[in-house]
């Protein structure tokens, strides 16, 4: 997969078909900037009716050019691509870039369209990228099949879903910056090539750095995940994925909890896979910036260096907003400090110089020296006036300040600590400034967006160190476990069910792991007073018939039943009710179960997501999950440590630490019953969803109260398995 | 007290006390700026070693100079400033600006030095401005105290607690605006002249439009929010709010809740005085040019003009974060829109022109009269390109943009309705976006800062709409009760306690409406259990003395008692447990109380915040408030309006609406005790704190189940009075 996208992203010759010479059209216009950046390869222009193209040859068809074709820029419209990419697959083009819209973005129509130029492409062996892409560049070889002029080199590959925020991210790395890019995707509808492939592909290239994405939506989700999860490791990923409202908008009408729900699993999800998830538009590109420069912050600690009090307060605010800490500096940081600094200065963290920079801004590299050198902290952030000194207040300034520039980009190499700047002067492009760039570290003229930045490297470091923690996660709970389990599922199936009956479901998460369930499916009265006397105290009576699913509409439950006669009473009580609900309705019996002892109620569900497949969630039940929403997700399979922070990062996880005299409750065991859901989920692709509400967990060990499995529609039992 | 003011602010002639002949001192650059920037009154230097200063006459003290002198400007240390005073006042001197730091802002000894000078002022009827302050300007008179030139004129009133704030803020006026400012003032440490003055100085202005705020802490909040929400009426104030972390590192210690509660009460507080809070210190001028250049969106409804897919997505999504509506457009505007726009084009809202407008941008024009027409559009965000088809494409565009602006600025006046323009072109200066901003349309290159402006004007909208639903609300429930409630608290205060008795606080809350409590105080068991048989029903007994106030943790508390047997030895339980505790205790008895019916549990509480006297807390009981903290903060008093906003806005108000088959609840009765809490607090400036905990709300009325009231220490009764 790797290799024919190297062959197309590193194409050494580009065939143009519907190529031009009406400087309107898009045919005209990619020919026109291959030849202006000088594209190291070939270019063959295509098109019938022309002889030639800007001074180059221009060829009837595909067929006419002697030698292979690596790559075709598409430029017709969409109701001609079909047959362009079969001459594609005939001339044994290795991939094409098809730039028209009009397909699956429009509608039902246009995803048949969309379907039938994938299936020439697969049956010739051609890799498309889009439809409805602006295209695709590679700054190396100045291969610019977008018609953007002027797009600055650098190590940061830019992968966008939208024309427009291309363009606004590579005139913000123009126009502020010294970094530029490796190469830009326009990743378009992803009808073929995919998020995770140009990933893997990214991952490989020894020229990019960092990623930077904008994504609207993700056809394969779960596979993008697998990918970042391995590419995060090496280089930093940075992803603003916006339709968050529009999202809202479509699943409006859906069921409750799916809205927040969702867009909270793919932020989790992203997270979890080393991805630095931006949601302000203005920190992207900075961000990205940064973290292809400098180094990560290690420790989670950063110190502040201001020159005014106003400026530090804020900084200080939104770091600790952004989970940073800020800690006080050791005595012997403070008292070098306090050598250099006059006395109204503060030496804890942050530092103000109090005016000791007026007269030597050479000062903030003193100053930063002894900062980088406590063990305690690992990035500085400079903020306030450093660059204007020589505009502010004597020429003769700059230079030092010049001076400070080049002492601290040697710092940073030398510590292998960042420094990020927040500058009031940077509009001014004082020459300081640009100095610093040219070592690395990134300046900026917004507090906000300074501070977001340290704070990004901060997260990288501390995501860096947890890796090793993070070990994919098999659980191996035996394959007899899943060939009985699988004959419960056939059993269902055969019977032309899509719901497990709760005594299956029960019996299925006995089989992994749960502890045996005492419930007892009684056909008879008779039966119902026999099994409750077995279990020495109340029971709880609930149907079972596969038309009936919600038992407790139908006066299909019967709770805390203590003696033969309620048990006998309820038991005819609950099969009148069934007959009165639903006539018709296959009655299997009755399920008697002992009461659970009392403990904290607790709720896990799983379901299956478009884009990221099968996902877990779970919350404090009751309340706590119907109104407060206070509940976690992830995307399945998941880790023990997963298991532990889905429950320590609800709002609600200090309940189970015991309130009022009573617990601690069981963590370790609800835990289990979460690692159990992944086993399952993993075990048997037919499983839509489950749902485990109550799961009530006690000082000592958990009940499981109701288990509910729905099925697949026969046939449809597949998801992108984990790797 | 304006009208001092108002001679300070215009004052005709400035005294500099410490002018210097040296360029590095503050005494010199004062005199400099003002000769430069052309003083339109009377300078006079003072310093009794000099002659003459910069070709003025320099007089040796103040007592020289004939004539009146409005405003003095000192600029020698803090030690000399009483002394200076003194002569300030012998002078007749208005008002003073003190710019030497060392006072309350460094500790004890500092707000030692600071109650001197004040004592000084007060005494000689100067007015103080500072000290610790970088001085003032009056830019409409070329007043300019502070020594920071080219300073550009409009109508923005800059207050700000740090220097550097203000530079960020006149720079980025200067650079990426045409507005400017018609007064600065460094606040400084607020010793005399406070935040509300200026900002009662500034509502009668009529050169000010909008005052621009950035604050650190206030001396007097409560008296800050009364004058706000008057002047916030007729001119929008936005303010930044910073200290937030360092508050919490100072909150840190104190009692669980104050830490997030306080900052809340300040957030909810400030809004509620119709003020624009800005979190982020990127938006805060560009918030304020907007709202002094824009009319307010009426409606909260706003449409998205976008020449691309990306943008648009990104602000559908930012707005609905900002609580903005951005609703479907008319059919008729829809075709009206379809006739200028390419069929490729989103005519919904976002509109998106399809590229139709990179033949002709006037379009811009032309759909931008449409959408405004629509009723249903309150305002208009333009997102992507404008400003850069003349850079991008061709010259000859350019002319078309700056025809659009001057078309979308007059279409501004006349349906009066903002437009508010994101441009990536912004920073290559094109004149047409030049143009927009001559037209008061202001302009972004960031996306993020342009929805939020536009946010604003909606929030301004919604809050001018509102406004007159907000009366200040008096609740007059009798003098009567007042002075019944007065004779508790003598009573309590003459037996030395800060703290009434539980039966003493229920008897304030029935004096101030609650209905009548059941509660009885037995002496004996016997007594206690006559009473409980007078109740019918279950009792609660719990110990009454005023040296165990935590009774639970005494043993003295027992529930749900039934039958004579239980009273009895429930009350000789509790006397000898409270015996055991503290053997010295004053034990006054045990009250007796009826169970409450079941019902939701919530809690009431006041406590008297430094900064804005005294506020009320209202939450859902139990692991909602302690765990949860889900909680609602308001300044007292409240008007029924308010005590119904704070019951909605807790994320677990649906809880009253029922649950499971019970409820609703009612929330009539629980406003009726918020606004009781709110009488009873605004009637005694003697108390410090009221608990109500648990509060159970039931289907038709509430319980009071217990009740604490805490006095201030003897001596500490007063705080500023509602107004």
């Amino acid at each position: 997969m790797v290799m024919t996208l190297d062959k197309i992203m590193n194409a050494e010759t580009v065939a143009v078909i519907g190529a031009s010479r009406n400087e309107t059209k898009r045919g005209y216009q990619a020919i026109r900037t291959l030849l202006d950046e000088k594209y190291e390869g070939t270019i063959f222009p295509v098109n019938p009716k022309e002889q030639r193209i800007m001074g180059l040859k221009c060829y009837k068809s595909l067929h006419d050019i002697d030698g292979p074709v690596d790559l075709a820029l598409i430029t017709t419209p969409a109701r001609s691509i079909p047959a362009v990419l079969e001459e594609c697959g005939e001339k044994g083009v290795s991939g094409a870039v098809v730039i028209a819209g009009g397909f699956g973005e429009t509608g039902l129509q246009g995803k048949v369209l969309e379907n039938e130029i994938l299936a020439v492409a697969n049956r010739h062996n051609v890799r498309l990228i889009g439809p409805n892409t602006s295209g695709l560049m590679n700054l190396k070889r100045n291969m610019n099949l977008v018609g953007l002029r002027d797009v600055p080199r650098g190590n940061i590959a830019l992968l966008s879903q939208s024309g427009n925020m291309a363009l606004t991210i590579i005139t913000e790395a123009k126009l502020r910056s010294l970094k530029g890019f490796s190469y830009y995707i326009g990743v378009g509808n992803e009808a073929d090539v995919k998020f995770h492939e140009y990933l893997a592909f990214f991952q490989e290239d020894p020229d990019t750095q960092a990623i930077l994405m904008y994504v609207e939506g993700m056809k394969d989700g779960r596979k993008f995940l697998q990918q970042a999860y391995k590419t995060s490791r090496t280089k930093p990923i940075i992803l603003l994925k916006s339709g968050r409202s529009s999202t809202g908008r479509r699943s409006a009408g859906s069921h409750t909890g799916a809205l927040a729900g969702i867009s909270e699993v793919a932020r989790t999800a992203f997270q979890r896979a080393g991805i630095i998830v931006i949601e302000n538009s203005d920190e992207l590109f900075p961000c990205a910036e940064t973290l292809s420069s400098l180094p990560p912050v290690r420790g989670n600690r950063i110190a502040i260096l201001a020159d005014g009090g106003g400026h530090a307060v804020i900084a200080a605010d939104l770091l600790t907003d952004f989970g940073v800490r800020i800690p006080e500096l050791s005595e012997k940081t403070q008292n070098l400090l306090k050598r250099i600094l006059p006395p109204g200065a503060s030496l804890k963290n942050p530092v103000d110089v109090a005016g000791g920079t007026d007269a030597d801004p050479t000062i903030f590299a003193q100053c930063a020296n002894i900062i980088l050198k406590d063990p305690a902290v690992g990035g500085l952030l400079i903020v306030g006036l450093f660059g204007g000194y020589g505009i502010r207040f004597a020429e003769s300034l700059a230079l030092k300040e010049e001076d400070a520039a080049h002492q601290m980009g040697k710092m940073v190499t030398k510590r292998n600590k960042p420094i990020v700047l927040h500058s009031l002067y940077n509009s001014e492009k004082p020459h300081s400034l640009h100095l610093l760039r040219y070592y690395g570290i990134t300046v900026y003229d917004s507090l906000d967006v300074a501070c977001k930045c340290i704070s990004v490297l901060a997260r990288r470091g501390s995501y860096l160190k947890s890796y090793h923690a993070k070990t994919n996660f098999v659980l191996n709970w035996g394959q007899k476990a899943r060939s009985e389990g699988r004959r419960i599922i056939s059993n269902a199936r055969a019977e032309g069910r899509s719901v497990l009956l709760e005594h299956e479901a029960k019996h299925m998460l006995h089989l992994h792991g749960a502890p045996a369930f005492r419930d007892r499916l009684a056909t008879t009265g008779a039966a119902a007073i026999d099994f409750a006397r077995e279990v020495r105290g109340p029971v709880a009576l609930k149907l079972v018939s596969p038309d009936i699913l919600h038992k407790s509409d139908a006066g299909g439950v019967k709770l805390g039943l203590k003696t033969d006669d309620e048990v006998g009473t309820a038991f005819a009580e609950i099969i009148q009710n069934a007959r009165n609900f639903n006539p018709d309705a296959d009655v299997r019996g009755v399920l008697v179960s002992p009461m659970a002892r009392s403990g904290v109620e607790t709720i896990i569900g799983t379901k299956t997501d478009d884009q990221f497949g099968p996902v877990i969630m779970y919350g404090l039940g009751g309340i706590l999950v119907e109104i407060l929403k206070d509940v976690s997700f992830r995307v399945l399979p998941i880790s023990p440590n997963s298991a532990k922070k889905m429950i320590e990062e609800t709002k609600s996880a200090p309940i189970l630490d015991g309130v009022r005299g009573r617990g601690p409750y069981d963590k370790a065991a609800l835990r289990s019953v979460l690692l159990m859901c992944s086993e399952i989920i993993e075990s048997y692709p037919d499983i839509l969803e489950m749902d485990l509400n109550p799961v009530i967990v006690h000082e000592r060990g958990v009940s499981i109260v109701d288990a509910r499995i729905i099925l697949k529609p026969a046939g449809e039992t597949s998801y992108p398995e984990p790797s």
